[in-house]
C-alpha cells in the first residue's frame, strides 16, 4: 500500500470552502487505496492575526507563550479538515504535534525536530483513518508546546515522511511548483520539472518562498523526494526536489531567486584584528538576528569595512547589538540602509563551468543596475542591488540565462 | 502562603485590554504573596465563531474533532494572559488542560474530570510562577483532547481548587455575584451574600447563567467554597457558594431563576404501560437531548399525556426521536411549541415551610400569567409560562417574596 504524506499551506486551507476542496483531494487518494497522512498549516492569515494580538499585550512576547499561542492555528485547521473528510464519509482523525509524536528540542519559536514517535500515527493508519497532523509544532521533553519557526509545516511533513517511511511526500502550495524565477515579476518563468536539494536550499535561502529551507535539509538528510504541487491544479506535474540525477545539466543556471527588500548594516573603518567576525556575529545570533550575506573588504592600513544584510524587520535589533559592541570594536562609523534587494543565480552546474559570474555582472551592467555587494557560494552568485531594480534584474537574468527554454 | 484559584470568563478576557486588566488583578495578588492559579475561558465569542466555522464544513461535526477545535480558544487566552503578566514583570506560565493534568473520561464534548495530576502545577508554583490554565478542557487516557461542555471552565477551576488544595476559589464574571433574580429584567434584584450549594444548583439548572451547575456539584462534593465576583468591580463582596450555614433563613425563598425560552414536546394519549418514561427518555439522552422539566398527567382510562421541556435548539432533534419511537409508544398525537419560558423560586428553607407554592401561583394569577406546567423539587418550584410573560413573572415574584430586602 502506498503511504503518502501531504502538506497543505495556509492559502490552501484559508476558508471553509478551501478546506472542503482539500478534503476532496485527500479523500480521492484515500479511496484509491493510499494510506494518507496530511499536515496542515494555519488558515490564511491566522498566524499573523495571533501575532498582532500578542503584540497588543506584550511588545516582546515571551517565546514559550508565543509557541503556545501560535500552535492553536494549525490545530484549528487540522480539526476542520478532519471534519470535512468525515462529512465526505472518509474516516479521519486530527492530531496535535504532541499527539503525532513530533518530538523537538526546547528552543521556543525555532525548535528543531529531534525525532518522530510514530506509534499513534501507525495505530490510526492501521485503523484505516486519514491522519491529519497540525503542522509547525511539536512537543519538548518537558511536555511544552514548541513551534518550528515560520514555514515549519513543510519541515513537519518531510520529517514525518522520513519518520514513518512514507513512499511519497507532497507539498501543496498556491503555485505549480518551483519556478525558474518568481512568475509574478518574470512572466516567462516556468516550473522546473526537478531540482536538486542543494539548488533548492540556495533558492529557498535567497528568496524563493515556496519551500522552507529546513524542510529541504531534512529531505536531503533522509533522502525524501519532495513533490511540490499546486492545490489549485493538482494534476499538473509540479517539481520534484531530489538528489541531482542528471550527469550533465544542459543549462547550468537553474533558477533566479530574489529578495525584494533587505537591509544592510556597514561598519566602516574597523581595526582589523583576528576574531572580529566572531565578536560581531555571535552576539547577533544570540539576539536572534538572522544574517544573510556578509562581505568584508580587504584590509587597507589595517582598517576594514564589514557589511552584512538582514531582513528589514531585524535592522533595528542588529543596530542595537552592533552599537553596543562598538566600544570594543572601534569602528569609525556604523551606517545602515533598507532600500536594497538581492538577486541570485543558482545551479550546481555553475561550479564546474566558468563565466557565469561575468555574464551575470554584464547583464546587470547592460541594464544600468548598480551592484552594491556580491556574495557567492559553489552553486550561487548573489548581487545586492537597489530595491527598485530587483524586478528588472530578475527578468534580465532570466532572459540572459535562457531559463524560459526547457532545460 | 495563601493558594488561590481564580477563573475569568469569556467576557473578562474579551479583548487585549480586558486581558491586561485581568493581568493587573492577578499580578496584585501575586505581589501580595499569594500563590496564584488562574483558569481562563476563550475570548468573547471565540467559541461561537469556531462552532459556526465547523458547521460550514460539517453540519454534524464529530465530537472528538469539535473538542480539538474548541480547546484552542482557551489555549489562546491563557497564552495571552501569561504574556500580559510577564509584560507587567510577573513570572507566569500557561498550561493546556493536558499540561495542567486535568484528566477526564473520553466522552467528547461533555467529558467529566476523573482527577487532577497536579505535579506540573506544583512545580511551576514552587518556581514562583503564576500558573494560567486553559479552562474547559482536559485529556483522556488515550491522550485525546476533551472538553467539559459549555461553561466547563468553572468546573476546571473548582476541580483544580480541590485537586491542589487551594485555600480560595474565585470565579470572576461580568456581574457582581449571584443575584436574587436577573438584574437585567428585575431592577430591584441584589447580589446574595451567600448561597448554599443546593440552592445554587437549582438556580444554575433553571436559568441563572452565572455559574455552571457541574462546578457547583464538584464544589459541594469537595467542600470548596466558591467566591463569585465581578471582574469589573473586584472589591465588591460578591457571593460565596458554600454549605448552608444559617440555622434558619430569614427568607425561605433565596432567588428567582428563569429561562427566557424553552420548547416543550407533548405526547397526547399515550397508552399507560410500565416503563414508558424509560422508553422515551433513554433514547433522548442517547441523542444528546437534555430534558429539563417532565410532567406526566394522571392516567385517564389508561391513556396519559406526557410533556417535557428542552432547549429550543434541541426541539427538532427531540421530535425526531419521539416520532421514531411512536410506532411502539402509540401516542395519539405529538405536539410541540417553543414560545415558552420558565420561572422558578428557589430556597432550601421552603421545604420545611408550607405556603410557598400557593403564594407563587397566586402572584402569577394576580398578574394574569397562565401556568402551563408545574414542576417542583424539595427546594424549587418551577412554572412554565408564555415566553413573553417571563420578565413580568420574575419581577412580580421578586416583589412577592420581598427579595429586594436583605435576607
Amino acid at each position: 500500500m502506498t503511504r503518502t504524506v501531504q502538506k497543505y499551506g495556509g492559502s490552501s486551507v484559508a476558508t471553509a470552502d478551501h478546506i472542503k476542496r482539500v478534503a476532496r483531494l485527500v479523500g480521492d487518494r484515500r479511496r484509491a487505496g493510499e494510506e494518507m497522512v496530511v499536515v496542515v498549516s494555519a488558515m490564511g492569515d491566522t498566524t499573523d492575526d495571533l501575532i498582532d494580538l500578542s503584540k497588543q499585550i506584550n511588545t516582546r512576547p515571551p517565546a514559550r507563550e508565543m509557541d503556545m499561542l501560535l500552535s492553536t492555528g494549525e490545530i484549528v485547521s487540522s480539526a476542520l479538515l478532519s471534519m470535512a473528510l468525515q462529512a465526505d464519509g472518509v474516516d479521519a482523525v486530527s492530531l496535535t504535534g504532541a499527539q503525532a509524536g513530533i518530538r523537538t528540542d526546547a528552543v521556543s519559536g525555532r525548535a528543531r525536530i529531534s525525532g518522530i514517535q510514530g506509534d499513534r500515527i501507525e495505530r490510526e493508519l492501521a485503523a484505516g483513518r486519514v491522519v491529519i497532523v497540525a503542522g509547525f509544532q511539536g512537543i519538548s521533553d518537558d511536555f511544552d508546546v514548541t513551534t518550528l519557526g515560520r514555514g515549519g509545516s513543510d519541515t513537519t511533513a518531510v520529517a514525518l515522511a522520513a519518520g514513518i517511511n512514507a513512499d511519497r511526500c507532497e507539498i501543496y502550495t498556491d503555485v505549480a511548483g518551483i519556478y525558474t524565477a518568481d512568475p509574478r515579476i518574470c512572466p516567462s518563468a516556468r516550473p522546473l520539472r526537478d531540482i536538486g536539494y542543494e539548488e533548492m536550499l540556495e533558492m529557498a535561502s535567497t528568496g524563493a518562498r515556496v519551500m522552507h529551507a529546513r524542510a529541504v535539509e531534512v529531505g536531503a538528510l533522509y533522502g525524501v523526494e519532495i513533490y511540490v504541487k499546486s492545490t489549485f491544479d493538482p494534476s499538473a506535474p509540479g517539481t520534484i526536489i531530489r538528489k541531482e540525477t542528471m550527469m550533465e545539466q544542459g543549462n547550468k543556471v537553474r533558477g533566479i531567486a530574489h529578495e525584494s527588500r533587505v537591509a544592510k548594516v556597514t561598519l566602516r573603518g574597523v581595526p582589523d584584528r583576528p576574531g572580529i567576525a566572531a565578536k560581531i556575529f555571535e552576539p547577533l545570533a544570540e539576539a536572534g538576528v538572522s544574517v544573510d550575506t556578509i562581505v568584508q573588504n580587504a584590509s587597507i592600513e589595517r582598517l576594514t569595512d564589514l557589511t552584512f544584510t538582514v531582513a528589514p524587520g531585524d535592522r533595528e535589533r542588529a543596530l542595537e547589538v552592533v552599537n553596543r559592541l562598538n566600544q570594543e570594536l572601534g569602528a569609525a562609523e556604523i551606517v545602515s540602509a533598507d532600500d536594497l534587494g538581492t538577486v541570485s543565480i543558482i545551479g550546481t552546474g555553475m561550479a564546474s563551468a566558468p563565466g557565469y559570474a561575468a555574464r551575470m555582472f554584464r547583464t546587470l551592467f547592460d541594464q544600468q543596475i548598480n551592484i552594491d555587494m556580491i556574495s557567492t557560494s559553489d552553486i550561487r552568485i548573489t548581487c545586492v542591488v537597489a530595491a527598485d531594480k530587483v524586478a528588472d534584474a530578475v527578468v534580465a537574468l532570466h532572459n540572459a540565462f535562457e531559463l524560459d527554454r526547457q532545460g
